[in-house]
């Protein structure tokens, strides 16, 4: 057997790489975010697939023409990364795509549905601080006003972003005829715990995407010179800080939940200047709402002690995959394990409008992910893609794809995404 | 009486205020620092006064010619502010030095020696992260290749930015020229903290720096995924910060010193990123050395518990001004409080040098500096142009600076500046 993902993983590893951590820096329509976007665009031109960009920039790849034949199956993930972040959280499911539809045509599969290959845009949300924005967009769960306004660090919009790659950033918005082509999404990615580690196992099926949210607390004080304040004197917004970090986790690990304060922002950040204001980001996740919005009252009681206050960015109930579909998967992979995941995913968006979806997931031996340490063992990569073409050549293969995925599992219960 | 004072500090009130706070960005070689020079330079002008620049750019403008008639006597302060600062800090004093000479020639002061005012280039240190480098460099206590190569925020270098204002970065240097022209420097100043609304004093004269210093703190962690990472498989530098913040609060207070942590770098500083390395600047400072250096001890101590370092950026021991010079002042204003300060200033910096020193303070009532809402009330402000100017016509009254002055108190005993 000859496989083609050794190769393309080779192609894409340069891209975007930041010589001083090892880790990747590909922002959403920047420079290594473009150069990605033309390794799809030419893999997917190799393979004399059809290229199509949604309302919103998204890569779609197709084998077969949905719009003649009816709703396909797609697999894919993203090519953007967190900052300094690995190389396999998005790209494996992007080359692991492109290699399972390899193998498929060298297997000589008879595909009856349309089967196509998605790079959706700016998933991280590294530079414009929304996560999802691509597949979010065109779904109709952000707003394009919303998306077109955020800002970078710079003070670039995300419209002058678009403008600034050749993109039309009027014309992004909800697109039902591209989501009308997806019959099911599967979206492989590496596991961003251990939790298959204990389970040994290379590869398993996700069920559902865990409640989750961002809260920012911002934390007053009163700016001083810090040669010459008494400490009586002092509202120091730095010890406010330290003091609702330490209960943070106090409260996460209380209520069996995980909470995250990973970005802080000082007023005035000088060295010599007492703080006059701090401000945090908490990400908070559970498989159990109550108990992290537990967490957040914890939080909020003690940010109000300190004469603060905590403010709601997002707030995502659980997200559950098809059940019908995830069915399907065990039946065709054997007993592989099912696992549920604290991260958020394109997938998770497209169940939540209503699109039968469901992931796989690859065994990540350390559980380290968004770091340039992330790493997964070419084996288990190899087991990924196998398990990912035998999925697509089942899909493809079914007449009656609806009958195959049954309805979504998370379009009703779920909708607040942003 | 007719005052220049108010006219003047009016001209400089619009300049580098910043709209959304009302405090003052104020920035070594940025756009309002050079219409700050700019203001100095024709203020100067007008008075007919010659403006000479040192090897750093530093501004001195004379009333008579130092290399004519020997050493006169300086009067200054700075204009650069930190962020958000207030409006006194730095350009009071420059403001009652012009007033100061104003009333001199009004009166018809009969002048022997020479008078001077100047105009210290960043003296916060705002931008590049080293205070008093103007001072510094032509005192030769900071290395001109190393104050050339500090990068701002935005990666710009002093060098870049001295070039882009027009400067030669390539000849700054120590400068004895200038400094010889100096007999003696009186540096007015705001107080920044309450000591003299205790005292009742609307001025005071300065009569030493407390020792004081600067040290960066960094704590490892390990990056990894908010969503996925199970609290107790966590290295999260974040909490590690929180609980050395803590700590150095707890030791500044039980040994009796003030201690800032008023900066903060987190690595990656994403949303959902566990923060793989946290930088923390520390500021100390108190009267009794032992005690400062017992404060870094403990917070060694807790930083290396959680596997981190802390590394000396600054250690500058006590500066005491010049007795005799000091003795002078008091004879002529009458009884006025002496007082110690925490803050540096660069008259610290010229008395380590071996110049003779002194400073006059300017009752703050609310203690507050380094904020928007740093104030001194006009009257207290005309006492200081008043004391400055008695202290002025004294001194430029004396044939014999030297006598009058002594020898510097701090020359011997201090020198590590940087």
């Amino acid at each position: 057997m000859t496989d083609s993902f050794g190769g393309l993983w080779a192609e894409l590893a340069p891209i975007g790489r930041a010589k001083a951590t090892g880790g990747y820096r590909r922002f959403a329509w920047g420079a290594s975010d473009l150069l990605l976007r033309e390794w799809f665009a030419s893999t997917a031109q190799a393979r004399g697939l059809d290229l199509v960009e949604d309302r919103f920039g998204n890569q779609w790849a197709w084998w077969g023409d949905p719009d003649r034949d009816g709703p396909g199956v797609v697999l894919g993930s993203h090519l953007d990364s967190v900052p300094d972040g690995g190389a396999y959280d998005g790209p494996l499911g992007v080359v692991s795509a492109f290699a399972a539809l390899d193998r498929l045509r060298e297997d000589g599969h008879q595909r009856v549905r349309p089967l196509a290959i998605a790079n959706f845009a700016d998933e991280e949300g590294a530079r414009f601080g929304i996560a999802l924005a691509g597949s979010r967009v065109i779904t109709g769960l952000l707003d394009p006003d919303r998306a077109r306004s955020l800002r970078d660090a710079d003070g670039i919009t995300m419209a002058e972003a678009m403008a600034g790659a050749g993109r039309d950033p009027g014309a992004i918005g909800p697109d039902p005829e591209t989501l009308a082509r997806v019959g099911a999404y599967v979206e492989l990615h590496i596991e961003q715990g251990r939790a298959m580690v204990d389970l040994d196992a290379p590869v398993a099926i996700g069920t559902d995407i865990w409640p989750h949210g961002r809260w920012r607390i911002d934390l007053p004080g009163e700016a001083n010179h810090a040669g010459t304040t008494r400490l009586e004197d002092r509202r120091d917004a730095v010890l406010s800080l330290a003091e609702v970090v330490t209960g943070t986790r106090a409260a996460a690990a209380h209520r069996g939940c995980l909470a995250t304060i990973g970005k802080v922002h000082i007023e005035p950040g000088g060295v010599n200047a007492i703080a006059s204001h701090a401000t945090a980001w908490l990400d908070a996740r559970g498989d159990n709402p109550e108990a992290v919005r537990g967490v957040i009252q914890d939080v909020t009681t003690l940010a109000r002690a300190h004469g603060g206050e905590v403010h709601e960015e997002s707030w995502t109930p659980v997200t559950e995959f098809t059940p019908a579909l995830i069915g399907r998967l065990h039946a065709t992979l054997g007993p592989v394990p099912l696992l549920g995941t604290g991260a958020g995913h394109d997938a998770g968006v497209l169940a939540q409008a209503g699109i039968p979806t469901a992931m796989l997931f690859v065994r990540n031996p350390t559980g380290v992910s968004h770091s340039p340490a992330e790493f997964a063992p070419q084996d288990d990569c190899l087991a990924g893609v196998s398990a990912l073409a035998a999925v697509a050549a089942d899909l493809t293969a079914a007449a009656d794809l609806s009958a195959a995925t049954g309805p979504a599992g998370g379009a009703d219960r779920t909708g607040r995404a942003s």
